[in-house]
This record gives structure tokens, sequence and C-alpha cells, in this order.
């Protein structure tokens, strides 16, 4: 059975959170790019800083962004209460739309928009402009309370499906840092390792950006779940070992379909897992699911500058006037994938029907 | 048809030369620890200083390693003139050990030292310490100029493999700086260049010692060849999406079943190359292929440090405490190696004939 929590979820590390009353509070922002050598956070009082913190990876992961674009909207909201009466509306859609701007694969970005823009369309015609922005602000705080609780659910449904004395390789990082708190696959891991499951977790270092060197390997090695750090390059040469048993992720977008958009380098590890007979798990809330999307083939991938291939921490790592092409996120087919797990269970196999069910929409 | 040479051979860039006379001439050896950043070269004047190099890698790649070695026996040659007459061989053999010691999985280093042991002693009842001298040191020359046309040959026997406009990926470093000169899987980019086929190389940046962003990157662009760089773990995106059509690299050791290790990801980009439909090619010197280990379970897989993933240009990635593996080689079985490239021929299909075949044994 599952041991009790070793945190209260008051207490849990949060990468992003409202700080202060609605009135005069701020988005506390820990600034990711810092980490492990830092903790340093960012304090964010306008949505513009709010759209910066986002689109320069200070926060990072699709429930995190999610939950930190409902801040921003917040924080918009407010601004535009300084606004004359007919500027109101069109400020708050230009700063929803700056925010909806910051990065295209992740749909929890989009999602958490439109669930602030629905309340507000809910309002707008009743309810005077501080009382609106008191709705909104109690919204975003609901986005990730209820993130936080779908992420203890998907520990649950997740924890179930792995072994005793598990050997899981895990990619980039879809950790408390990546969430509201507690993480999809790296909560699936934490719940698993209260279970006294967890024997060991590969963590890719995840190239170009190192989430899973500076980000997983700091989340678990700080939780004592013992962690081993590789080179993105090695996961082939473990299984072929038979030193991994499965594998599990996060995820960016879910295509109806049950195709999945997440961190590059996740469809590798998904082609290598099918080949070496390994169960491959992806790990998200049902707001990561897309079902206006049918397929990954509708998914935009994001291409990123190649200063962060050519550079590492700053440090150029390629000749001058060598370029590198830098995709952030790849499509895993549905095929190749084991289950998904929601707060809300578990669709297996995935196709399109499993997907819609485990939705709940 | 194939274009003139670019370069005479003699201005061919080298990694590892001898430089003078026998009597009083030393290894030069760039220091490719520092590169691209620095174009720096040792002095290496008696064969522990060589090994060193051997080892802590200011050398790598499997035929460098074979010239490197076989130069560090001439060195040890020298100073066992100066030894008393009964002490000459015991301080040889202890010479020569020294040199295999330094790294286990390049089968090259073994089989320039056995050529060297041979020399040795095919002379040592007829001839003076000088004359035997110079004798071994015209044999680490032979194998140098040996290896050069090996990869002359190579490059003629692979780019005929290859289609018009090809957009080819390579691993690692398996160029001029990872042989006598002119380079393996890189020999054959060069002719196939020269032949006017290359539409792009993509580079794998090959963590967690970037021989491909360092090196690899570095001789393309040197010599105007198309090269986009790539992170380990963009591969398989990119063959989903159709961008690559072939894949080529180099070996350490060839076992005789045609298993094939090579720096660590190798494997996993066989096990995308089949699943994707695309040949995946080994361009290998015949004196990398192992006769006497017959298959690839038998290949010692070097483990490095955890520093060296850990650390990027001195600099940490990740958190303290944290632990690494750090497997240098994989093994790709000779069932997903579409072709292997000799300077005898190619082996194809690969398996335990045309290995021995192509081997010229």
């Amino acid at each position: 059975m599952t041991r009790p929590h070793p945190h209260d979820p008051n207490t849990l590390f949060q990468p992003v959170r409202w700080e202060g009353d609605v009135a005069t509070g701020y988005v506390w922002m820990l600034d990711q790019r810092l980490l492990p050598d830092e903790e340093r956070a960012l304090e964010l009082r306008d949505h513009e800083a709010v759209a910066r913190g986002i689109r320069d990876m200070a926060v990072r992961g699709a429930p995190a962004i999610g939950v930190s674009a409902a801040m921003g909207a917040v924080l918009a909201a407010r601004e535009a209460l300084d606004q004359p009466s007919d500027q109101v509306e069109p400020y708050l859609a230009k700063a929803l739309e700056t925010l909806a701007a910051t990065r295209p694969t992740a749909v929890n970005l989009f999602w958490a928009l439109g669930r602030m823009r629905g309340v507000y369309e809910a309002h707008r015609a009743t309810a005077p402009g501080r009382e609106i922005l008191d709705v909104l602000h109690r919204e975003a705080l609901a986005i990730q309370a209820e993130d936080v609780a779908a992420n203890y659910a998907m520990g649950e449904h997740g924890a179930a499906l792995l072994g005793e004395r598990t050997r899981i390789l895990t990619h980039c990082n879809a950790g408390a840092l990546a969430t509201a708190a507690y993480g999809t696959a790296l909560g699936v891991i934490r719940t698993a390792h209260r279970q006294g499951k967890i024997l060991n977790v590969w963590a890719d270092e995840t190239r170009p950006y190192l989430q899973g060197a500076r980000l997983t390997a700091w989340e678990l090695h700080r939780d004592g779940i013992p962690v081993t750090l590789i080179t993105d390059s090695m996961a082939g040469h473990l299984m072929a070992r038979g030193e991994i048993d499965s594998v599990i992720v996060g995820a960016d977008r879910i295509a109806a379909n049950g195709d999945v958009a997440n961190k590059i380098g996740t469809y590798t590890l998904a082609v290598l897992a099918k080949a070496h007979g390994l169960p491959f798990y992806v790990a998200a809330p049902t707001s990561t699911i897309d079902l206006g999307t049918p397929t990954g083939a509708g998914i935009p991938i994001e291409e990123r500058t190649s200063d962060e291939v050519t550079r590492v921490k700053g440090l150029s790592i390629a000749p001058e006037g060598v370029t590198a092409r830098h995709p952030a996120f790849d499509v895993t087919p549905a095929a190749l994938v084991t289950a998904i797990v929601t707060e809300l269970g578990v669709a297996r196999p995935v196709n399109v029907e499993t997907v819609r069910a485990v939705s709940g929409r």
C-alpha cells in the first residue's frame, strides 16, 4: 500500500505560485534556467513579464506553462482595470494573445488561457471589474490546485502499472518543476517510490537544454529517490543489456488518436522500447489531450535557436560558423505508446476511442 | 567520376605524426581535447607520454590510436637502447603492455602493437639495436601510410553505395582526426562530396565527449562540406520526417560475425535506421576486424568516469552528488548493419562469411 505522503500538499515544491493578495500580489516563478547551480526566483508583476518567463524558459513543462499563463492572465486583468473603459476588453484580448504566442507546442497553454477567457466572458456582462479580477484569480488558483490533484491521481494510476524493483527510464523533466507540483511522469515515480517499487531511475540528460541533468536529477536526488544520469545516446545500450524495465515520459500535447508530442528524443526512446519489448508509458493530465487535433501530424513543432545546441551554459561547443537544427519536440505515434496515464484513468491500448474515453470529454 | 584530390596526400591533415629523425625525433600529436577552440599539439618524447595521450584522449579514434601506439613503440625501443643489455627485452615488453593498457575497446591498438612486436621478434636475433629501431620506425610509418591508403580506397567503395543529393548522418568522429588522415566514415563522405553527391551531412554532437560537435563539424566545415549539427536525440525525429537518407559510422572493433563496437549511441542509430528502412553503413579498415572475437558479446566495453558525463568543458551540468553511467561504446548486431566498407571491398550482407572474405585473412 501507498505510504503516507512525505509532504503536506501545502509545502510541496511548486515552481510557480501567486504571492500576496490579488490587488498587490505577483507571480513568483523559480528561474529554472539557473538550476541546479542556484535557486533564484523571478517576481513577475505584469503579464508581459510572465510571457517572457515562458518564452525564455524560466518555466517550462506543459502543465507549469498552463498555470503560469493563467496567472499571467490575472495580471493582465489587473492591468486592464487602469485602462479607459472602452480599452479594457481590447487590452485583455491583446494580453491573452501575447501569452498564447510564447510557445506553440504545449497545448496546456491554450487550454488554460481558454479557461480564463471563458470565465471572463461568463462574468463581464454582470460583474464589475474588481469582481471579475477576483473570479479570474480564483480560477488560476483552481487550475493550479487541480493540476496538483491530477498529479497525485496519476501517481496512483501509473504506479499500479509498474513492477517491483523497477528500473525506469525518464526523459526531460516531467516533475514538480514541469507542473503545479509533484509531477506527471515523476509523480508516478514518486508514488511508486513511496510504494517501495523503485530500484533505480535512469535520467536522460536531455540535450540541448539538459532538463534531465539539471532538473530531474535535482528533483529526485533532493527527494532521496535513486537516480543515475545518462546521456541521451546511452538508453539503447542499456536496454540491450537488460538494465531498463520501462520508460515513462510526460507530454506537451496528445492528439485525439493518441499521438504524443513531447521533448525531442522521446520518439527515439519509444522506437527503442518497442525494439526491446519494453513498455512505454506517457503520463499527462487530461488538459494535455487535444481532441481538436486529430493526429500528431497536426501538432506544431517548435523550432528553437541554433545557439541552444551549439552552446552549453554559454560556452561554445562547436566551431564558429557551424549551425545546428533545433526542433524542440517530436511526435511519438500512438502505436508505440503502451499506455497513457491521466488523472481519470489509463488509456490502454492507445487509440482514438480510449483517448476520448479517458479525456472525460 | 571522382574529381582530383584537393590535397596532395603529403599535405593531408594528420592528427599524429613522427617529427624529425628516428634518433632524436618525437611524436607530434594534435591535442583533440582543445578543438575546436585551439589547435595545439603535444610533443611526446617517451612511450609513457604517448600512453597518456591515448588514455586521456588527446588522440582518439581506433585507427589513430593504432598509429599512435606504433609510434609509442618506436619511442620505447629507443629508450630501451639505454638499458643494460639484459634489460632491453623486459623494458620493451613492459612498455608495450603500458601502451596496450590505455584503452580496451579499439582493436587497432592491439593490432598495431602486435605488428610492432612481430617486427621486433623477426629481427632481434640478427640485428643490432639501432638497426631494429630503424626497422620499427619504418613499420610505424608503414602502418600510418597504409591507413591513409585504406581510407582512400574505402572512400571509393563507400561513395559508390550512396545516391545523388544524399543527406547522410554520422556519429562521433570517424574523420581525419580519428585515423592517419582522410577518415573512414568521413573519408567516404569526402569522396562522395568530391563526386558531387553530398547535399548535407548531419553530425550528431555525440555526448558526452562531443566529438561530433567539436571534431566532425570542425573537419567538414574546414573542408567546405555542408554540415548541420544536431543533438543525439534528434536523429529519430529527422528520420521520421524523411530528412535523412542513410547513416555511416566508423568502428572501434568488428567481431568475426560482423557485430560492430563503436561510440556509444551508434546502436541506437542502427535501431532507428532499421525502423525507418534506411541503410546503415560502417566504414573501417580491415585492421579493425577482429576475427579472434566471435561476436560482439566478447568485445570489452570501456566504462569511463562519471565526471565526463556530469561536466561539459569543466562546467558541472548536474547537481552535486548525482552520478552518471558512462559506457564509452556500444555494440550493434550485424543484423542491423547494411554493409561494412573496408579498403578491400564491401561486406554485404554482413555475416561471418562476408566479414572473413572482406578481411583478406
